[in-house]
């Protein structure tokens, strides 16, 4: 199987749409841009859902569900909206087929237009404003602290599976607040969500920051982003936090009384993270065999294969430590194949990322060992029998460690700081780009210039950024901090 | 609060609007016949598809997701299919809006024409079927048991909350066999789980049956369904379970090859159940004064009132028995609103149907006694503080169990045997008609007689029917068994 995926060297996207593949992640349907998300690759983003619906919940987020479509002219409440998000859409203008006059098949019956066309939501914050409306009357209704688990679309010209598509599943946290104060702090409460999922679920280390106004979310005051580096160099937004001001409640009419009273806006935000992060997943992780899986994500986190093949006293060992380790809370398989030689099953489950391996074989179980192999450095070591669920447990810790620490290392040799533009460019013309940290003179012209010049924008502005006098890397205009450029997904 | 609602003898329709709104389940929205389900709401949706979603695993199996979008031409493929789902359907034309000439807003971009229009989907064995295409070449890629979370649109022109709604959510499983018996049986395992969770989990008693030819899927070979009761006499459909035999393979070419490398179709079913349960549910236990919740399904299972308002003793021990439940794995919460007086608290858990309240108020603490009130029977009893978290679990079970006797004994006395029209009538012409026992000469043509007569429909053809002769109540010619008419939602 493994000689069936390309080398990252060779062709890093071709790579990534091979592992999508052949590690049953997901594929084309037959609707352009649509995918079809296959039961391993699903599997894994149950984990990641269950993980986020457990962290938001914590957070004292309740679950909702708002309609698919949102009247056409909702769009055009917001200005800025509108601008973003009206324009490629799905756009649902019957309500009928009826059959073709000439036995052809189905038509769209012209007598069932629809006085006004709903468009298949791209994000939801019209139409939940507008209920918002209905629900709130007063100081004691806030806040609504309400997320929900959707698919969306958004009419995409070039998609590639996961990463781009145009339907697409996230979810979208709408929250409703009485002051300016709660809404900014429920804004970054939701970011620090995002980053810890983000690093202690999938080991992908990721940078907090503020977008540019160009990079902002249309209708937001100001977007906050975590952007995560992929091997190729490249930067990917990984989720965004908005807090979105006064915006919505303005175009949705949403006011409350306060405790004195009077009348005022609702402030609110809006926040997500989508299928996207299992681009981001995988191109952290995976490696030229295919898939490799954080253990706190993975579907099944140990396999066991019996060598070379089952047998009534390798099924024994094998069944006895399955239960150890379910008693540890650790999913775990046994591939009783009986049609596949070893071999061939270890690239399999190299393929599936799983992220444990332990090949039972009756010469070891004479002395007592069995082998356990790591998918994340491929190494392979005997272990005693006696204590090896402990073992496997201690094991499963250190690979979700090791997978984060190699990230983290990867980023950090991957992001320089650079003064000039043309040390900026030389930086870009690597084979393997990475993060730039250089000054920028805070005009959106300048950005767009740069963007222009070489591709790379501006990921975001770090929260952690130090003040520190510069000169712009383009025009050599003052600058008072640092900014985290890339190339991007 | 309570004297909000509409009492349900004296408008049944009105009293479920009344709850459905007033316990914050759902809403109206702003686009036709889709509703928005409120937390609340949500919260029960989320616990019965947990549990189901836990039961499909358990019986072998996994999730994926199929695109939102099925292209038009997919419908016409199978014959009956297309009769039964290419009618009222959501439509999308076209993929993109601009602005309009004349700044009004945006319109929809004429020259954004799709080459064929996508129909949301009603249902996806269409678009599933295409893609098992890919999947399957050989025995050894069967059975494929998926199943699929979703939204699905069908265009109704009557709708009502969570009972008929243009979007709805629902699972959607469909499985892929080598051999009819495989399919049949799975069909059947299917049926026995919703019965399973209807009846342990919902507390609503069940009928397992067959779908007579008229209300057969639009393309099953079969039909099996359950079907409940509700308190006003009319049966809801609750869940169907689809034996498909091999019409969807044929109208999508897919081939396998069996272990005798011969070709062969294959076998197929699909089911499902939908937020239409959240109906079932409320109609089956809820009364005048509110919601009434299965503990099982209550996102809150005990409330605890402090009498008059919180105080530093009740605290205390409120947050002790706290602990003792959550350690039960009983869901609490403990309502500390300062500006609600108890009598008003009791009306609003009454409403939102929590099954258990404790009062706890000092005179009570000091005779160590705490109020319990039930919300099935409205009974309230002191009860000692001493072990008061094992004598509220076990009131939980037997709330459980009580709501299901009392649903049960309901329905074996609105169910009754008629032999002849006159009497079907008369039970029909009752305010609470229920179910009917009768026979029937087998032709759709008489079924169309008697619902157009009586607006009674066969609901199903009972599994545990037995044999005996009979005559059909509408022609007298002779019937071996009786089936189950009724009035439905
Ligand atoms: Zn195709
Ligand atoms: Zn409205």
């Amino acid at each position: 199987m493994a000689k069936e995926i390309t080398n990252r060297s060779e062709d890093y996207s071709q790579w990534y749409i091979d592992i999508v593949k052949k590690a049953n992640l997901a594929d084309n349907s037959a609707v352009r841009g649509c995918m079809v998300i296959k039961p391993y690759g699903f599997g894994i983003w149950e984990n990641m859902r269950d993980q986020l619906d457990r962290m938001f919940k914590d957070t004292g987020h309740v679950n909702a569900y708002f309609p698919l479509f949102i009247p056409k002219s909702f769009l055009s409440r917001e200005a800025e909206h509108v601008e973003g998000f009206a324009k490629e859409c799905a756009v649902v203008t019957h309500h009928r087929l009826m059959n073709a006059p000439d036995g052809s098949g189905v038509v769209v019956d012209p007598e069932a237009k629809l006085e006004e066309e709903l468009i298949v939501r791209p994000t939801s914050e019209t139409i939940i404003w507008h209920t918002y409306k209905d629900w709130i009357n007063s100081y004691r209704d806030l806040p609504l602290l309400i997320n929900q688990w959707a698919n969306v679309v958004r009419w995409e010209m070039r998609t590639r599976l996961f990463l781009r598509t145009a339907e697409f599943l996230w979810q979208e946290g709408h929250t409703a607040h009485a002051t300016r104060q709660e809404a900014e702090e429920e804004t970054l409460k939701i970011l620090d969500v995002y980053a810890t999922f983000a690093e202690e679920y999938m080991a992908m280390p990721v940078i907090k920051g503020i977008k540019t106004a160009n990079e902002r979310f249309a209708g937001a005051e100001e977007t906050y982003c975590i952007e995560a580096l992929m091997q190729d160099g490249k930067a990917l937004q990984a989720g965004t936090s908005h807090f979105l001001g006064q915006n919505f409640a303005k175009a949705f009419d949403v006011k409350f009384l306060n405790e004195n009273n009077q009348e005022e806006y609702v402030w609110a935000t809006s926040w997500g993270v989508s299928t996207r992060l299992m681009g981001g997943l995988i191109m952290t992780h995976s490696d030229d065999q295919g898939l490799v899986l954080p253990p706190k994500l993975a579907p099944t986190q140990v396999v066991i294969v019996p060598i070379p093949k089952p047998a009534p006293e390798i099924d024994e060992v094998a069944e006895k430590i399955m239960r150890e380790l379910k008693d540890l809370g650790i999913s775990v398989s046994y591939d009783t194949d009986m049609r596949k030689r070893p071999g061939f099953k270890f690239a399999e489950h190299e393929m599936r990322g799983i992220p444990v391996r332990l090949g039972i074989g009756k010469r070891d179980l004479e002395k007592g060992v069995v082998e356990v192999a790591r998918r994340d450095t491929k190494e392979k070591a005997s272990q005693p029998l006696e204590g090896i669920a402990a073992h496997v447990q201690q094991l499963l810790t250190d690979i979700q460690q090791n997978l984060f620490d190699r990230a983290a290392a990867f980023r950090a040799e991957k992001t320089v700081k650079v003064d000039s533009f043309d040390d900026f460019k030389a930086v870009l013309d690597q084979d393997i780009p990475g993060f730039i940290s250089a000054h920028w003179d805070g005009t959106t012209e300048t950005e767009l210039k740069i963007k222009e010049l070489t591709k790379a924008t501006i990921r975001c502005i770090p929260l952690d950024a130090e003040e520190e006098e510069g000169k712009c890397i383009l025009t050599g205009k003052p600058s008072s901090q640092r900014v985290l450029f890339a190339k991007a997904y």
